[in-house]
This record gives structure tokens, sequence and C-alpha cells, in this order.
């Protein structure tokens, strides 16, 4: 199967080579000609036989919108556009309507996978219509992970970026899990060798995970973590999945707690925790520290 | 009426002023002869008439047993001994049993006021058997501000403690909403004015409080809280009120992010975010910022 | 002055009674005829002088928005909207440019002071540009309590609904924060008489506020909220403060629980607490109750 | 080797057959005396060899207690307890001391594996001085995992049930992670088929977990968990984590927030609800549910 796919970063050209090994062809487009197999978007339209599919890789918000409204003008009616991309599942319904219009078909599609993607596979969760989705699953074939998990076709349009965006809010709150259990640990004297206990539960216990190796590899690599600061940056997918919640009217504690970790994180000083200083200071004379002696 | 005040700090000091100024009698004893009425705690005991009733006012734990200890030998039967300071309920319940052995009445009293009790009077939430209680009515009836409120006797033993304890963990999440709605308001550009905002909010809202009007005086002595680091101090209570909320499986979600919010000010850079950010690394390849950056 | 007023129900009404009790004229509209002063919104257009003032006070969303538009066409350049109601801040950006291109001035009002306002006058924060703001500072005069406080000016457009919507935030969690405290004390055995320690607490105490009076008044009226069931609506504000603060990544922690409480409190069942016994199941054999127990 | 097994309930049984499976003796002894192997304690010590090894497997706290001081008086010097119940960190210094004083070894020995134990090892997480732990690992090597995990001796008396007690916080959060995400996922109408989500995301993600396969297993037998009720126990660990926390000043927020969680899902009507509704009613006029209602 032919596909056009725009955007050539990190994931992009993973996929485009994870792709190809499974014998397809892939036109790449990308900003940076290094890269890019042809010199324009208008290119790989171009190169394309029809009813042609076009993945889009590139980031979420601006950049996504852009190339879905050169995609508008350059396809035709027939072709599918599958954003790819970490997009918000509210674009999605735009994207599809804008495209619809056009007699052209849309599918989301989440991805995870990372830099392990191209060896191990990449985990898709797709959106769209029936029609739409069939079209393209040679390709989700060639990017899934072997075997009988990773693919879902998980309903219609927004579907895809949506289970994507819960799968991140998850892995937001087991990431903190883990690092709330390693805190608390390397704190105690008694405990003396908390790699070691990271590393016993890779079996047998009920926490043993993929995230949890990750923990232990980062460990051996660096035992106290010292080398890092404890400050971690929110990609998008996390504030999202809270909005949907606060949207649904569904309570999710233990998520939004990581995500507000990951903000205080990246304050030097907490301006709140100002105001609960100065509150105390006014009422009982309390020792507080100054700016100047931070 | 007579009264023995152990501990003439900051609070016992103003304590005994007050006391005087309703026209009681009052021998301090205080480490610091300076402050002191008498030499020894002994002399205290002696220049009393019996029945005697001593208040203690000194840190809770060791310092406080250390005088219970002292006066179960000093003290007669009938006298009775009042914990004015911040002990934990279940050390009331010790206390008592202690000093119930050498017929000693226990009396427990969590009082709050701060710097601000002289003038205006202490809040007094009172724990002990009837008889006991009873007994002491004109110190409290002096202490206590004036008007139908601040004086409560709560329940048993302990109970006065735990009611000026849970008084303490309200206190944090009323301190903690404040601050939090402060630094919303403060990030915002089209927010001109906060202090105004909080100014304004001291007449006709759901929000007015005395903590509000604390948040002003503040705001107007260093209007962005610039003058003080974000790091605040937990004195005890506010520990203990999620401990008797996880031994009696009450969910206290507000009190126990404030409490947790001081833990996090008080660390340098945090440990678990440093676990959040080495995971980030391992499966994303996401940039983090090394430890000598910060 | 004159001022047009549409919507008079409880909140409206109430307000065009304070501001005709000031001496000012108003016109107010309602579709409800019993209440209303005209027939039509064009009438109370008709019986105001130029340059007008219409304040509107009708729910957030569909129904404010229908009037800013029937107000768009019905008034003239120079003439002056005040959307009074909870509507988001966002709104009114939208609401001030629609206007705006048509010479017609917006000010956007939060107003706190529910079923107390009449009386005791209203809390408002105010948001649009100064000369807006200028002309209708009789009406403000005439609504807000009187005192130093109850008024503010906050900032541009937006900024008044903006402070409201925290104000309702922080409000969230301070009545977390005495429920907390109340559910914890009438849990244990030691405290006999939880009202009157919440009674005490209004003098001398560092959590004494009006939220606290208005708790003390409840328990009066049934001492252990026996006749209410733990069910909380929320009404928008508490969303949108959330909302705001993932926009601008800022920790509200406290609030959030409050918010999360009340989801939870309309669920007859946890969906996601049968997934935590579902896998407790799974993994340890652990007992869990069936659905035709409950 | 020869070892006494105390406890033959769920885990201690199948314990039993998997130290007999490696080739041990086992003299195992229960109150049932339908699977006990002896008459009595005494019987138990009779027939092992001196030096003794008595692996304790009873509830902790009381009944751990007793066993402990029955071994106490039973064993003779030299001979070593392993406390592989649930107990408290805090317990284990008390009975290597209570113990330790008549010259027996004690090791705490945190064992996860539930009702898979059996056939795929138990997780062991082992305290205790060197030559107590050492004496036992031909045991401990026969309950491990195959494999080169499953096994850490994580310190001094105590460290196995705190990295235990550690293990179970974890646990609870990675539960409320997953359960929060499919909380949300059934609620929303744009994924159809929540359990395939699940399903997918077993391969390839950052997500996938032993946790997780558990939760699809669940849901194949039960797709929306119509069966089961939204309540949650929780069983000693997650409490004691918080404790753990508290006492250390690590702020837990996910971990906390799991817990609290639970003991929401225990409650029929939640109190704390109860008097936010009764403050909303009274200074909003809001409409509340009646109890009556209910």
């Amino acid at each position: 199967m032919q596909i056009g796919l725009v955007g050539l970063g990190k994931m992009g050209g993973n996929m485009r080579e994870r792709i190809r090994n499974a014998g397809h062809t892939v036109i790449g487009y990308d900003t940076n000609p290094e890269v890019s197999d042809v010199g324009h978007l208008s290119d790989l339209v171009d190169r394309l036989d029809g009813p042609r599919a076009v993945w889009v890789m590139v980031p979420a918000g601006a950049a996504t919108q852009h190339v879905v409204d050169q995609l508008g003008s350059l396809l035709k009616p027939g072709d599918t556009v599958v954003d790819g991309g970490n997009s918000r599942w509210t674009d999605d319904e735009r994207h599809a309507k804008e495209l619809g219009a056009r007699g052209i078909g849309f599918v989301d599609a989440g991805v995870s996978g990372g830099v392990w993607g191209l060896q191990h596979g990449y985990a898709l969760m797709v959106g769209g219509d029936e029609e739409h989705v069939e079209r393209l699953q040679p390709i989700f074939h060639a990017l899934k992970p072997d075997g009988p998990y990773g693919y879902v076709h998980a309903g219609g349009v927004g579907a895809g970026h949506f289970a994507k965006m819960v799968h991140n809010g998850i892995e937001y709150a087991m990431m903190q899990a883990y690092a709330e259990g390693w805190e608390l640990l390397e704190k105690v004297d008694s405990v003396d060798n908390v790699r070691e206990v990271f590393r016993s539960w890779q079996e047998g216990t009920v926490i043993r995970s993929w995230l949890l190796d990750l923990a232990v590899d980062a460990l051996d690599d660096d035992e106290h973590l010292e080398r890092l600061r404890g400050y971690a940056e929110d990609s998008g997918e996390g504030r999202w999945t809270v909005e949907a919640a606060v949207a649904n009217a569904v309570p999710l504690p233990a998520i939004t707690a990581s995500l507000f970790s990951r903000f205080a994180s990246r304050q030097e000083d907490s301006p709140q925790m100002r105001m609960v200083a100065a509150l105390r200071k006014q009422f009982g004379g309390h020792a507080v520290e100054s700016a100047e002696k931070a």
C-alpha cells in the first residue's frame, strides 16, 4: 500500500521506517529537506495514486491545523487524512467536518510507543468511520506490535485521540505512584537499598509493569537520581484529561494530583505557599523564611 | 481564684496577664528566671492553697510529659492539672491516667488566639470530667473572649485537644483555599489588582472571614508577597488530623492536600518529581533538566 | 440614574428593589409577565433615555447570549450592557467584541450575596474599560454593601467574572474544609457535642467566618444534618476555576478536591470503585460486594 | 531444610505446598485441625530439629502478637522466627526486641502474590540481621518466583514489611489510575468499546502491566462491571503508608487520594457532603435533596 507521511521527526521518521520494513511505500514530507522525500507537500500528494491516504505526524494545534488546511486543498474526494499526532479530540471533530465538506475522509490515531516503537511496534487507538478506518488497515497492521494487542478502533471521530489521552492520564498517575513510593523508601533509614527493592518487584508482585522496568533502568543508571532535577513537563494530554473529567463530572483525584505535582515541580518558589506563610505570620507570629534567605 | 501557670513564653506570658487582669491570682513558673514568679516548680506548688489548679503551657511531647511527671509528684489528691499546650489527644488519655492514679484531676484545653489573644481573648476547647472542668470555670471565663462564643466543654479527656486539632486542620485548608485563589488571580493578566480584589471580598461575600482580613493586611504590607519564601512549617495538629482521619476512615482530601503542600514547600527539590522526570526520559526521550542546571 | 434590568428572578428581583431603594429608576423585564415592568425587551429599551445602561441578570450561557444578541440590535452607540450573571470570563471577551463592533460598551460584574444581598448589599467584582465602568458607579454604589468593602474594579473585560469565579473556587474549598472537620468530629466518640464545638469557634479562633456562622445556623436547625442527603451540585464557577488552573499551570489541590467531592456525591455508585473492587477480586480473591446486595 | 509454618489459611496453605514442592520439610500448624499437621504449637516446635525456624503467617496485630508470644516461650536461643504476615513495621521492631531478649532471631518478610503465588512464586521483601536472613535462604528460594527477581533483603528489622507496605501503597494508586481512566472512558459517548481499548493497551503502551491484564480479565467477565458495587476495603498497608508519609513529611497525593476514595466508597451517604449541602442551602437557597428522597 502507498501512504504519504507528513512530519519526519523522532516519531515520524521511525514510523516511516517501520512501515517500509513491512513492505509498503511511504512518501515522506518534512520541512527539513535533509529527511524529506519530496520538496513540497504538493509533491507528496502528486506521487500518491488515488484514492490517497496521508498520515499527519506533526505537533498538535497550529502545526496540525496548517497541514490539515493544506491537505484540504490538495487532496481529492475519496482521499483520507490520518492525524497521528497528539491532537485534542475536539480538534478531530472540527478537522473531520472541514475535510468531510470536501469529500475527504478523516481518521484520528493516538500513537503510543515513543523511542521503543520502531522495534517493538506502536500501540494505536483509532477513531473514525468504519469505511475510512478499514482502508488504513494495512498501515495500522504494519505499525502495531506483533501479537493480538496494540490496536483498537475505539469509536467515531475523536475516539482514538480521546482513548490515547486517557492512556496518558493513567500514565501520569502510574508514574506518580512509583515516584511517591520511591521517595518514601528513600526517606526512611530502615530500608538500605531502594534500588534493589524496586528491582525485586519486577516479578511476583501486583505492581510489576513496563514502567517499573524503566524505573529500574533509571536507578541502574543513577541510583539516587542525583543527576536530575525534580522538574517535569506535561504534554497536553494530562491537562485535557482533567478538562474532560471536569466537563463530564468524573472525579479524577489521582490523575489530577499527578498533573498538579508537575505544575508545582516547575515553580522556583510557590506563590500559594508564600500566601500560606504570610497568613501564618499574621495570626501567629510564626517564623517565616524571607525571600532574601532563599 | 488562684492558679499556677507553668510556661511563660509568648502564649503563657500573655495568658498570665489576661487572667490577672480579670482579678485572679497567678503564680507563674518558667525556666527563664527573668519572667518566672518563683524559682522552682515546687515553689509554685507551695504558694497555692489546696485544692490547687496548675495550668501547663509548654511545648507538646517531652516537655509537657516532664512537667506532668513532676506535678504528679508535687501535687496532692484533689488538685487539678490543665494541659493548655498543643498535646496530641492520645497523650491526654495517658496523662489523665497517670495523674488519676494519684487522685489528681486532669483537664485538656485547646487554646486558640495567638498574638491576638491577650486583647481579644482566647478560644478554649476543653476536655475532661465535669467535676474537674467545673472548678476551672473562673479561669476559663477570664481567658475566653467576651460574648457568647469562644468556650466549649467538648467532651471527656482528650476532646479539647481533639477539637483544637480539627480546628487547625480546617485552618490549614482555609489558608490553602485563599492561597490557591490568590496564586491563580496573580497568574492571569486580565486581573489588574489582586490586592484590591481581596480587600473587596471583606464585605458581602460568602468567603469573608478573619483569615481574609489577615490576608489583606499581609498584602497591604507586601502587595505581591515578594519578601517571603513559599515555605511553610506545619505544627503537629495538621499531621494528627490526617492520622485521625486515617484511623477513622474519614476522607479528608482538602485538609490533606493542604498538609502535603506544606511538606512540598520545604523541599529544595522534589525527589518524587526526579523519578517522574527519570521515567519520562526512559520511555520518551523527553528533555529533562539536569541537576547541574538547577 | 436610570437602568434597565433584564431577568427578575430571585437575584434580579431583589436587586431591582435595592437599586430602587437607593432612589434610582429601574425598568425591569422578565419573560414572566407577573414580575415584569414591560411587555417586551424593546419596551424596556424605549423607556430608557440615552445613553442607556442595561443590566443583564439571566442564566449564563445560551440565555445570556440570547439577551446580548437582542440588546446588540436594540441599543445604540454609546449605550452600555452590564452582564451581572455568572458568565464564564471567556464569554465576556466575545460579548464585549460583538457589542463593541456596534459602539456599545460592555461591563462584566460578578455578583455575590445570594438571598442576603437585598438587606446587606451585594459584593461586586467588575471588569471593563474605565469609561464604561465609570458610568455605572451610581448603580454599583446602590447595590454594594455599606462601608469601605464589597466593590472592586478588578481589571479589563472578563476580570470581574474571573474574580467572582475564583471567589467561588475559594468558597468550595472553605466549605469542604468545615465539612471535613465536621465529619471527623462527628465520627469520634470522645467529642460529645460537635454543634457546640462549632458554635464556640465563632469567636477567638483563626477559622471564624461567615460560613462558620452559617454552619452553626444549619446545625441549630438539624443538629446532625440528618434531614439532608450528602449530595451537592456545582454551579459552573468551580469547574471553570479548575479549567483556568489547568490552562495556567497553577496547582489547585484543595479547590479541585472540593469539586471532585461534589461530583462523587452525585453518583449513586462509583464506577471507578467498581473497577478497584474488580481488580482486588482478580489478584487477591478479596471479598467484594455484589451489586445485588447493594 | 526444615521449617515450621503457623497459619495455614489461603496464603499459608499454598506456601506450605510450594515449599514442600521444592523438597523441604514443612510442619504446619493451624487452629483448624483439618489442615493442621500437628495438634498444638508445642508439637510443631518439638518436631523441628534445632536451630529451628518458624514462619508465622497469621493476621497482623493481636493474632501475630499471640503467636510471637507463644513462640518466645517455646523456642530456644539460636532459633529464628519469620513474620510473613502483613504486620506494621513498627510491630517488627517490638517483636525483634522481645524475641532477641531470649536469644531468638527475628526476620520480617513482606509477601506478595495472592492466589497466584503457588504457581508463579511469591515476591519476598525481607528485613532483619544478615545472620538470621542467611539461614532462611533455602526457604526464600523455594517461595520466590523463578528468575532473577522477586526477592530482596531490604534492610534491618522492619524493612521487609516497610517495603511491602510501600508496594501496596503504590498498588492502591495504580489501581486508582486505571479505575479513573476507565470511568472517564465509560462516561463519554464517543468511545464505543472501552473493554477493547483496555485490551489493546496490553502491548506497545507505556501503561502495560499485570494489573492492566487483570483489568481486561475482569472486563471479559463483566464488560461494564455491573455485577459489582463500587465498594472497596482497605487492608492496613494503605493506611500505614499514609501514616509513614505524614511521619516523614513526604507528600503522597496520589496514594492518599486512592485511600480516601476507598474510605468514601464505603459510606452509604457522605456526612461531609451533607454539611456542604447544608451550607449551600444556608447562603444561597440552593435546592438540596432531603434524606427522605434518598
